[in-house]
């Protein structure tokens, strides 16, 4: 616990299975308009979009629909949203969906009113500081993994550009309220609960990977990525557990809402390298992480041994009887590419889509963080990316 | 993760060395008069006093002073605050100490503006809806246990009657904001740091020994329990280790911020048993806690035997093998003991003050919750603080 930090998340967080009750409320303290974005059609399909339309209409609410939200929601998506914003006067941006729909919410949101620049360059770009109106956003979750719902992570992709780029907004862009019902994920596809889920564990490993010795932020990351790990076991032979699915929804919000990256440096090179991979290839998002993470954590245990020893103890169980911290360490590392293995989770880039011409183009657009244990190269990260091709 | 829950916490969070340094800020979202309230000379001594007091000059407020607040503080300390907020019509309170000093801030905030009734009767003893005005409370904190820095608890003695009882006030009552500089509890006793951390723990085990099973809020605790452990091991022997006491003053505060008491019914009956202790004898609340929570433990275990197991094997690295569910149970809350010994915590009621006379009075007056594993009689308090003489 070395860093100073500032800890401020004001989401509220209705969870469970009655939490969509508290929609009522909540809707009574925003004025009369209502941008309500989702994606495709799985809310129309499982009734979600028609109850949250009835209690819009309950509630005296005028409804903007904005519909076909894609995963890696994109700049044209967002910009549709702005000029609904500005021309409806809107009073609050309802996402309905996975991350992607909150993502773009909250692009939206920073987008409708910004002047004289374009916003993706103005925010996810430059990162300037946010001084035009923004519109409140809120949540009804539906997918787990990305943690937007408590958080003011917006991750854009400009088409054009073959840039996929995220940005952590202040508190003031966080969701206003989020409403989580496990019961809404148990229609997700196994491919996709599993890919949510490595979502959630590498937001938790790329925290934890990123400084020496070990405080509180570390225990509390050790705890949620133990419970991901049994809770997925459960969930893969029981998709209807209600109990492991509200644990791996509970713990994928955890994961990041800024209270996991307290007082750490923080890595995220793997979500670089992925978020480029994401815009080259539109994989799920997970299946990507975790493509990356093994090569990558291979390559640089060696510079942060001591926190790879901890997680193959403390996370994997393993014993470090009459072993050197290298072995412990790589045991670690290789108990997780077994739990991907036993997950069904897709660590090979050609069947997330990718081609071998593909890999440079990736490579060279991946921007370098360095604040990990070791600071790759271009050919570091090339060479990562032909490891799991 | 069964139960429905809703979380909101709203306080702002300054951690650090360098983390007074937010208090201009801050200030400057508040009136001009400042309540400024603080126990007895610790913070004159280490020079926090003059630094704040400056602080609060260059941002020109008008401060009024209540010190003396006491450890338990007591309703007569409330009523004196109380009168100072209405006659000098304070626009903030800046509670300066510890737990003990936060609760009463919080207690003079409700009780301020209270009419019709006696505060205490109406929101301690009937908790009642708030609906009068309160004044705004923010901290800095210089002692480690209690959590009152981020959240609504707020624990008060009636001396006359004898009667110390606590309530969880709602987000609107929580501390706008608390400074936390692991430095300024450098000073703090051995004695005092060793009762702060074990009231951390008792927070967690009261929380967690609660249910059966085992949802993300059980990890998280075993977590906390574990940083608990290890940092105050290190404490004990270099008191002035800045990254062990900024450990267990994260710790304490995650301890009992509401999320991880999320989903769990809580039992909070040790708390309940040593408030009326602590009433009778004014002893350190987290050796009266360790002092109790010991036979209890072992009265109630046999209820909830598949959460002790998880305790040994979790917390304390128990082997389980070859041994039953009720060995290994037993052989964690052994551990627990071991620990209140190398770590000096008074666990003889008679050392902390206690006469074989009082006993039958505060077993009388110990108010039964009946959340955890069993409900207790009187005969079954009365035993366990029997058992602790």
């Amino acid at each position: 616990m070395q860093l100073d930090f500032t800890y401020y998340n004001p989401t509220t967080i209705h969870f469970g299975k009655n939490s969509l009750t508290n929609l009522n409320d909540e809707l009574t303290q925003y004025g009369d308009t209502v941008l309500l974005m989702y994606g495709r059609n799985a809310i129309k399909s499982n009734g979600l979009y028609d109850q949250v339309m009835t209690i819009l209409a309950e509630t005296g609410k005028k409804v903007i629909e904005l519909s076909g939200v894609m995963p890696n929601p994109t700049y044209e998506k967002m910009m549709e949203g702005a000029k609904l914003v500005r021309e409806h006067n809107v009073s609050l941006i309802l996402a309905v969906g996975g991350g992607s729909v909150i993502d773009c919410a909250k692009g939206v949101s920073v987008s409708a009113y910004c002047e004289g620049q374009d916003p993706f360059q103005k925010y996810w770009v430059e990162h300037q500081e946010i001084t035009n109106k923004i519109v409140p956003v809120a949540s009804i979750l539906t997918m787990v993994g990305t943690g937007s719902e408590m958080n003011g992570g917006s991750v854009i992709t400009h088409e054009e550009s073959k840039y996929k780029v995220g940005r952590a907004f202040p508190a003031k862009v966080f969701p206003k309220f989020s409403i989580l019902n496990p019961e809404y994920t148990f229609t997700v596809s196994q491919y996709q609960m599993v890919s949510g889920v490595f979502d959630t564990m590498s937001h938790l490993m790329e925290q934890y990977f990123s400084d020496q010795g070990a405080n509180t932020t570390d225990y509390l990351i050790e705890g949620l990525l133990k419970s991901s790990i049994d809770n997925l076991r459960i969930a893969l032979k029981k998709p209807n557990d209600y109990e492991a699915r509200s644990n791996l929804m509970w713990n994928a919000t955890l994961a990041l809402n800024t209270m996991t990256g307290l007082s750490k440096t923080q890595d995220w090179q793997v979500h670089m390298i992925e978020h480029q991979l994401g815009a080259y290839t539109d994989c799920a998002h997970g299946m990507g992480l975790a493509a990356i993470s093994l090569p990558y954590y291979r390559l640089v245990y060696k510079f942060g041994v001591e926190k790879f020893v901890r997680f193959a103890t403390q996370v994997w169980g393993i014993s470090a009887e009459g072993k050197n911290p290298d072995q412990i360490a790589l045991e670690g590392i290789a108990a997780l590419e077994h739990f991907t293995n036993e997950c069904g989770i897709v660590t090979s880039l050609q069947e997330l889509g990718a081609t071998k011409e593909m890999l440079p183009k990736i490579a060279k657009s991946t921007t370098i963080i360095g604040k990990g244990y070791k600071k790759l190269t271009d050919k570091d990260v090339l060479e990562i990316l032909e490891a799991c091709f």
